[in-house]
């Protein structure tokens, strides 16, 4: 098939570069130049504007978005609408807010554009191994570009899902990741208990590739936990400081709006939330209140 | 009533002299010089050694622990032991863990020595305000030494609890002070929000104040938050920094235990234990794991 | 001082009565019969619609709107709207969600209105025992409308504060009642934990009693909790089912907004979500895959 | 090698086939009639008493013990102790506290009998797919009986990991089932809130069976998920009610003692603990709480 791909950054350009290995004819959008470059280098086509790309793909025509979340989708699909024509499908493939990906749907629909939300998983490794893709939206339109999507998969038969109605696939997205913060969480908890019985002298790199075959935590994020602490088993120079990009946020709001109690995706945002706390005021306020009821000391800062 | 006080600490030389103003003839008995030189000039007599103040005594005696927790208890009832009679009474005020207390009854009781366990709640306001008691073992020593426990107490007939045999004073004392983990955990983050809020520049010791009167959450440790907050509003110099003293420990153990979910209890020790690390482990591996999958970048130490 | 308060439902009869007695002129508005009735018998004044109530006030008035938050304070705004006019002062004293009141405040000063937003706590107690109040908006209209939160609070100088500028108020009412919560699930886990420490058979009323006076937990929420468990000991009759009014939910997103951990004040809400659970989807998960992986056997329902 | 192996139930069993497969002569032992039965049909020699094993067997012996942790350990090593003799190894292939695993290595020692503590993770799958293991003890020992290990494990290179000394190992299985612990409840919250997100319609089993494939969060779990939620997307017939084995609690004790903050790890054993009250105390208690101060109606049983 043909297909624009609006944004070549560490996700969008992997992407590209898996289709145009499957044999499609992708031609990459951005207008950093040097994003083209390299992007040109791999060995497709690229163009510094969407107009410019959608020109030169016959119609009805299929574009990817790859864009980083909310406003920045806002304003390209603003800038790509006059250039789209009845039938064109648009894929946004980033990390949108479901309802956001509700709302934009309607709206292109105005137009007789079709809108697909594809949450899409994989990572940096996704280039190699495929990608997980979850989509959202109707489905004869999933069903024509289907060659895209079998070829962004790990295999033609696996690993995507017509997950349903538009909002459906970022929907999808947003709980897996608040699930792969809790996983990570539990394995990051397990790791620094072992690390703090210095008794047992533990060699965690060892201990985690041990469980990789045959253990009931196997895991491709303990593949990587593996690989990570075997190369550095005391994770020396790495700062205690975790960042969230806001599908945690989602998830757990989304949670409390349904009624779900939902603990343990919940305590592991709130544990990057405290982990970039430098100087928590409850902690203090702890501490105050102990020295005014009991006469118990404070550290000073 | 007569009554030796053993430990003459900041909780023990209050209660002692709680005791002398309320017309007891009180002994206290501490090795350390300063301590008491200290009692000695608040009114009443002192001892250096436990066999030269059970020595004064008339029989059947009252021997009032007030020590730290754990081994010193039992090296301290090693050394009464000895000077004890039938019928004596020995009562542990101090934070004992209430299995520990269940121990000691029944070993001294093999000398017809009566032991209580007594829970003790007040902290450095108890000397004005009276000692909230809860008090674990046998009726009748309980009801032969209420004049102390009446005196004690805040008032002859409020305050203080027999609740019931052997260990009951200190488990409940030790489920108070659970308790008063999740109290100050709730304070903290409902100060701490309001802090972050820079927006509405909130007075926190204004805003404490007002709840003193009328709220729903109007407590004692809201009046000492109220105190703490107006003095320092935004509780420069303190650190961090929350230490634990054991009970909260023992409170999270029994509830599991006993099949007893207690999230806010526990998530109030776990909070203490997170306030003390410094170069969080599972932070650390949180970072490396988002590394290795999608390339996020580290910050670094 | 004038006034009319529009809203006589549980708290608004309440505090119409209050103002009523301390010498104020009331005027109660509800479009219900029967409220009005019982109002009446109260001894102040009534009316069915608020442009009656407003057309006896001498200008400028003084409102107290005293009805659910939400999509009724904006009907009662629309409505009354028409009556105001320049200098009037609307007092918002129910539990709306701050960003409304920061929003009204800025449409009603459109008209010359201030809107002053007042979070009350105190429930049903506060007719005796007076309200805490904190309030946002305008300093001057604060001061004009003083003589009215004088009497509405415990006393003419405390259990009110003006916190900030509009939004201010309901603000420190949200964090309010999500330490509320906090508090009240802390207690809840302690008394549980007793309830079941079936071996001391412990009366948790007299317990409870006993730290009301002198204890570091002693609370109003203990006095509360002391007089529930007196009358029934094992809470018998009363189902696990806790409601939730709004409040927590906006505190736990608010904290999350800011980036501040609040795991107490969260997980108090996670707990009341669980209680309405009656055939939790992830319990039954785990169930099937504890089957799974190592053949434990499923409970069926 | 030769080895007996000591409790055929569903993960002794397995692990003699296994071995027996493997090429090792292995006796079976099990004072069940039925077990035995059924053992001898799946090929390998049988015993009713350890004793009888025992003579069987060339030394030095290695004798592998699959029985409930807990007392059963300590009541097979007393029969069996009589029996050993120098150089003969035991291996604690079950669930075993690490301390109690620390403190049988030192009494057998005493008989110059090695005891090594391997951790077993796998379930019913292991016979198939290998079982992961970490392995505590004298690594001498470990090296002599490595054949057992490399048979047992999914390949000779890889799944088993000489740990450190002495109670290594279990600790190691303790960590382990700690994060299993969270990684369910992970998932568990993840697919209860797709579940509940009716207006999509998701097919859980066919969104599990996405993940599978290329998606950060695939796992081992996950494909058993995935296989259990496409034969009963709705779990039907399944109750809320979640067992814990005890390897849960300990790794949050272990956590606490050793002063490492694991919520996620803790919050998932007390979900387990939740979802087996069935009239929680501390939901009564909130709710007569809220009718206290708020008038509230509570719900009756």
């Amino acid at each position: 098939m043909e297909i624009a791909m609006i944004g070549l950054g560490r996700m969008g350009a992997n992407m590209a570069e898996r289709l145009h290995r499957g044999g499609h004819r992708v031609i990459g959008v951005d207008p950093g130049e040097a994003a083209r470059a390299s992007a040109a280098a791999r060995g497709f086509d690229v163009s510094a504007t969407a107009a410019e790309a959608l020109a030169k793909l016959s119609v009805p025509r299929v574009v990817w978005l790859m864009v980083p979340a909310g406003e920045v989708v806002d304003q390209t699909l603003a800038s790509l609408s006059p250039h789209l024509s009845e039938g064109d499908v648009v894929i946004d493939g980033g990390n949108s807010y479901y309802k956001d990906s509700m709302r934009r749907a309607t709206q292109l629909l105005e137009e007789d554009v079709t809108y697909l939300d594809c949450g899409t998983s994989g990572g940096v490794w996704g280039l190699q191994e495929g990608y997980s893709l979850m989509i959202g939206g109707d489905a004869a339109a999933v069903e024509r570009v289907g060659a895209i999507f079998r070829t962004l998969a790990p295999a033609e038969d696996r690993g995507w899902v017509h997950a349903g109605p538009s909002g459906a696939g970022h929907f999808c997205k947003m709980v897996h990741n608040g699930i792969e913060y809790g996983m990570m969480q539990a394995y990051a908890e397990g790791f620094a208990l072992m690390q703090r019985k210095t008794e047992f002298n533990l060699d965690l790199g060892q201990v985690a590739a041990a469980w990789q075959h045959g253990s009931v935590v196997r895991s491709w994020l303990l593949d990587l936990s593996a690989d990570a602490l075997s190369r550095n088993p005391q994770l020396d120079g790495i700062a205690p400081f975790v960042p969230d990009s806001g599908e945690g946020r989602w998830t757990v709001a989304e949670a409390i709006d349904l009624d779900v109690s939902a603990p343990v995706i919940t305590l592991s945002l709130l544990e990057r939330l405290r982990s970039r706390e430098k100087n928590s005021f409850s902690d203090r306020m702890l501490s105050a209140l102990r020295n005014q009821f009991g006469g118990h000391a404070m550290v000073k800062e």
